[in-house]
């Protein structure tokens, strides 16, 4: 339900703010930034600058829930926001966008609330408890699979079950910092036996990343209608891959330590509230799918509990950057091609009473369209490394090589809503160590 | 190495720990608890009591590294105590022996320093980062695969790669708490189309777990010569499966609400040190078996980095107890039968750059050995439900029942040393929740 924050004739004292393609008055999301060593704090996005949410507090700019909510988010993580219950989150979305629109009398103190963007470190938003990594991109799911299995791509359960599996909370990292290639046990299926060393078939995953906010109680599932309001918000995610110590260790646990050793994660949380206007009915299942069954089938979530949110990875090598030539876009996807709705993933997840806390982290699998322009990780579009893809400068590259930057963006376009936008999802890759 | 805190010979001033079979003075786990709604606290196991830390900090009986360690282990949560250097644990630990031994004059001060653990509520003696389930278990292993997949059931890299999988952190919770049977979607064989319900297939599996000490950087691996030193201490682990759940949901991506449900442990860190003189050579690997690769072999560990704990499993049924009947043994077991030493584990785990930190959470895998007498759980015993197996009173399971208490024990006892026991592990079943 869009509100008077949505308002696209809403314009903020902020003048980089106003048609910004990441963060106009409609998005305002939360972050952690820190200004050259001192302690980070939460922010907010606006323009090309940072809200200081502590600073604001300090002015007294609010009170009542608000006042609490704003609070939670001025300390180093952004957990107890979370944490409070959505309509907390909604009244401080509520009163940092009248602080923020051209009608405010707090612009005044701009010099004290705002911060250069470009001058901001920008940290984790919040600490992981736990980092589910789910499968919902069909057809990634159905790609990877023609190559794994070519006799049976798409596993029987994956129609009924949101496919999902733990992956590793305390390696996810935000954007901007490198990404070490890492070494682990690889095995050809041309070797006799494995070697350990540095991965040869190192990816990137596209994925919406989701904040899970106030939780549940160990033993008392989520019903499927209360789930949405268990969903703070969302960033990009990559999901780096190394194919080659993944595809061995796999069996029969899943990913392990091919997923391990680093996960990126866009720095900002834009909030489910910022993204009502981008909501869509989840797509029709093609014929012949099952319905899903009753505790993962709600009607609203049906009606608006997809998203429609461009995806888009961008690659610049080392050749592109002495060229001053722009990163190359490898794929323009969309969420809308997920098969399984965020509100039905968390549903699942605390079906069998598992209990998600604040912070909790979300992945949704690699979001992969059909066409050849819309796929969301290296493994698909070389075949696993078959066949060499060819960028816009003629370079060749079947996985990433080192010095690779790999870029996520995301961006939200509807008729009648400003667009927004996540900000970016970075990581260069560095040589694996040498010992 | 022993020291003199493995003294056969040392007696305590608590006169329940001499002769105790589980908490000795040579033993001095870890732990936390409170009494009566008080605070969650620090304390350390001996005989039937409790000592407290926090108590005899106040009474000035630490000084120096011994000192800093007291401090870091008489808080709600252990994990300040773990994050130091192994070297200030065992700093502690000579202290605590020598406060609890005969010859001390602390002993004057018992109402103070010790509660009657009957008195005791236990807690997660950490806070959980990251929890991984190894499959050490290699019979375990075997004889699950013989089930699921007869013509291939130890997977081509068992004898590479210590596999593992990330498991769930928030669910993990401490001995004594009842275990919900939990819902999920459930397909056997024999169906056309799952059903949403409560599990059918209920199991424990009988684990060593393990508490992570000091933790290492991100992208900076752990060589095996220094994994020890991040081994904190032990704990059974009963890593609770819910088969039917389990089994249709784990393709492609492995375990996971068939796991997540829960996971008990049993509350006392049993620290490295005491477990030394219980240290083994690393079994032999059979003939035609690969050596470990490079980064996992290291001359120590396989020269004493196993460990010889005898592990049982014992279940109650509702019918035994009101028949006043022992628990029937359903296991006994020893963590000589891992395949992987637990050094082997951190060596791997870290391989890739993962960061470990201090209250991660390791679990062994099921600890099965050959014999009828010794397997870790139902799955195995019943051959996938197949086989109903006979207890003690003529009773029988395939899985287990409501009102079923499933307790693991941990024993160690070897020539010349005290032996030392890990306190229970214990669960109850009671039904899934109604709505």
């Amino acid at each position: 339900m869009t509100d008077a924050t949505h308002d696209p004739a809403r314009l903020s004292w902020v003048a980089s703010a106003n048609g910004h393609a990441e963060f106009p008055i409609q998005n305002l999301p939360f972050g952690v930034f820190s200004i050259a060593g001192d302690r980070p704090r939460g922010g907010v996005a606006i323009g090309d600058a940072v809200f200081d949410i502590g600073a604001a507090l300090e002015l007294g700019l609010f009170s009542g829930t608000a006042r609490d909510a704003a609070e939670a988010a001025a300390g180093p993580a952004l957990n107890p926001l979370l944490a409070l219950p959505a309509s907390a989150r909604r009244a401080l979305r509520q009163r940092l966008s009248d602080i923020l629109s051209v009608d405010s009398d707090a612009r005044g103190n701009a010099s004290r609330l705002l911060h250069d963007a470009a001058a901001c470190t920008l940290h984790l938003p919040a600490n992981v408890g736990d980092y589910t990594d789910f499968f919902a991109g069909i057809h990634h799911a159905r790609k990877g699979g023609q190559i794994s299995r070519p006799e049976n791509p798409l596993m029987p359960n994956y129609k009924y079950v949101p496919v999902a599996y733990h992956s590793r909370a305390s390696s996810v990292r935000p954007s901007g910092e490198d990404v070490r290639r890492p070494k682990g046990q690889r095995k050809l299926p041309s070797e006799a036996t494995p070697t350990f060393g540095a991965c040869r078939n190192l990816d990137y995953e596209l994925e919406l990343g989701v904040w899970i906010g106030a939780g549940n109680r160990q033993d008392e599932p989520i019903p499927i209608g209360e789930a949405a309001e268990r969903i703070a918000g969302f960033c990009l995610l990559n999901d780096w891959s190394a194919r080659d110590i993944q595809s061995w260790e796999s069996q029969p646990l899943g990913p392990f330590l091919g997923k391990s050793f680093r996960t990126t994660v866009s720095p900002w949380i834009v909030t489910a509230e910022a993204l009502e206007p981008f909501r869509i009915a989840q797509p029709a299942r093609p014929d012949g799918d099952p319905p899903p069954l009753p505790h993962l089938l709600d009607a609203a979530d049906q009606a608006h509990g997809a998203y429609d949110i461009d995806c888009d990875v961008f690659l610049s090598t080392p050749a592109m950057r002495a060229a001053n030539a722009e990163p190359y876009r490898m794929c323009r996807s969309n969420t809308r091609e997920l098969y399984w709705t965020v509100v039905q993933m968390v549903a699942h997840h605390a079906s069998n009473g598992c209990n998600l806390r604040p912070g909790d982290l979300f992945g949704s699998g690699t979001i992969s369209a059909t066409d050849a322009g819309g796929i969301g990780c290296l493994l698909e579009m070389t075949f696993g490394g078959r066949d060499a893809i060819t960028l816009g400068n003629g370079e060749t590259r079947r996985y990433l090589e080192d010095d690779d930057v790999v870029v996520l963006q995301a961006h939200c376009r509807r008729p009648g809503a400003v667009p927004i936008g996540f900000g970016e999802c970075r990581g260069r890759i560095v040589p694996a160590t040498a010992a």
